[in-house]
């Protein structure tokens, strides 16, 4: 495995990514290679800082920066040398097994659609993420907000999307889907979801288990997958987020709302495009981008891509 | 003030219902009566039981009960002598200042609706619901569950509402009134936010302060009031009871979490009908109920019904 993962995206760039670089590399087989694409010298640098070999690592240098306020597709175009137009490069000819990176969103998913485009059959790509359970497993749910509107047969794609997700990445033999709704009830919800459900339940290719409400996230009763809109997804995520926040500021200690923390979640992997891709929170420091490589690691050794073009 | 409750309505009725309401009398003025709607030989022996003086309450009789799993519409209309019919009769006669119940949710709406009416002007009634915040001053957002598909002149009205609501109920001199989407920018979001985002931003009765993320929920910069459509709203409100629920498996303590339980938020007031009322969680016991007396006494206090009607 080649895992290439942008030095210079992130609040934090470069320091912080190398070092969650690092941290990461006990976590890879020995046999993979983690590429570091950004500053040669700032990369060095750091690195001596470290006392770290580079030989550990590959390094592929750039020159360009795509900074986190940079217009997208603008910045894509242009900047033909930053470390996440190299990325993509690398994605494209094979020359990179996963690539992540915690910078410019917006540049990601441009990199997404345009360079290494869309699975034939995907109706939308989603970006998906990794939740922990109380039972000490793990759901993912998905779309977290690239698509704040969604038909209902993008809603049952994202269940066909999630299942292979759950099965590859998570390793579930038989994942359980769900779909997000305000009751358990079939005729419960807005219009979407209620065609979305029909949909799903008359889907012979997995294992439907019905409307989940938002008390179930997060418990042992959440099934492995949960498909909602975008906007529904990131509100979760954030409110997660802002929970989270709150256990921070009151001084709790927990092992379990510890685990809640953004930085152990590896990022959100784009589902549904022909690269194994994952994008990271801009603030992402050491231990987030840790994860995120060990996240990315995982989408790529599953090789989700090739697993969902094979299906779609 | 008359402010009546249905003792047949929910779980745990009668008893907890009760309960609640005996605790509920020290936080109501002593000139308001508190009006137990129900099976009267029941009212009496749990108050015989808790060694209260029955004179303390009002007590009007009934005989029938609509059980949380009858049909709505069809039991509203067939048991007229029914705890939840009776307590709409006399809002109707103006002989209730406020009314609430923990009982068949469903039922309760059709009385709103059919008993009492919406407002004349008013599009869709919401569902309210009052939170705490970090900073232990509280939001209101709106819906959280009545309208899973929102149109945005719903929404738009919504923030009208919740303008009204924030200013008598939590008085609220200038409330601030946010919008939840994915993103702070204007840009952000489905096509039924941008859109209400525009109507929000125009609207020059209320202190629009644009877009709210999921994760400024319960925090310090969450607007005096949200508005959402009813779908996201439903599912904040229960990942909400969610991660309060890990929060007391965890066997955390803390006085902010503590609050964040749903027995402290005195049920969800129904916004925009010609009457005062209030829905509880099936599941209340003591505590809801009592809370859910308070908040009706307060919604009944504002006259949040005349005062929407005053301004719609």
């Amino acid at each position: 495995m080649r895992i290439g993962l942008d030095v210079m995206g992130g609040d934090f760039a470069p320091d912080a990514i190398i070092e969650g670089a690092v941290d990461s590399l006990q976590h890879l087989p020995a046999d993979d290679t983690l590429v570091l694409v950004g500053d040669e010298n700032a990369i060095l640098r750091k690195l001596s800082e470290m006392k770290v070999e580079p030989s550990l690592f590959e390094i592929v240098p750039t020159t360009q920066v795509i900074e986190m306020g940079d217009h997208p597709a603008k910045a894509f175009s242009q900047k033909k040398d930053s470390s996440i137009a190299v990325g993509y490069v690398m994605l494209k000819s094979n020359n990179l097994d996963g690539f992540c990176s915690a910078g410019n969103t917006g540049a990601m998913l441009v990199g997404a659609s345009y360079t290494v485009n869309v699975i034939p059959g995907v109706l939308r790509p989603a970006l998906a993420v990794v939740l922990p359970r109380i039972d000490n497993r793990q759901s993912v749910i998905l779309d977290v907000g690239l698509n704040p509107d969604c038909k209902p047969d993008v809603l049952l794609q994202y269940g066909i999307l999630g299942n292979i997700f759950a099965k590859y990445v998570l390793e579930e033999e038989n994942p359980t889907i769900g779909l997000l709704n305000i009751g358990e009830e079939e005729t419960k919800g807005n219009s979407t979801v209620k065609t979305a459900y029909e949909l799903m339940k008359e889907y012979p290719g997995f294992n439907f288990v019905g409307n989940v409400e938002g008390n179930s996230l997060f418990q042992k009763t959440m099934p492995d997958v949960v498909v909602c809109d975008g906007f529904v997804g990131n509100t979760i995520l954030k409110l997660g987020e802002s929970f989270h926040h709150i256990y921070q500021q009151r001084g709790l200690k927990d092992s379990y709302f510890d685990m809640l923390d953004f930085e152990n979640f590896g990022g959100t992997p784009i589902v549904g495009i022909n690269a194994n891709v994952v994008i990271g929170h801009g603030i992402s420091k050491r231990k987030a981008i840790m994860n995120m490589v060990i996240r990315t690691r995982e989408v790529a050794h599953a090789n989700l891509a090739q697993k969902i073009k094979e299906a779609i």
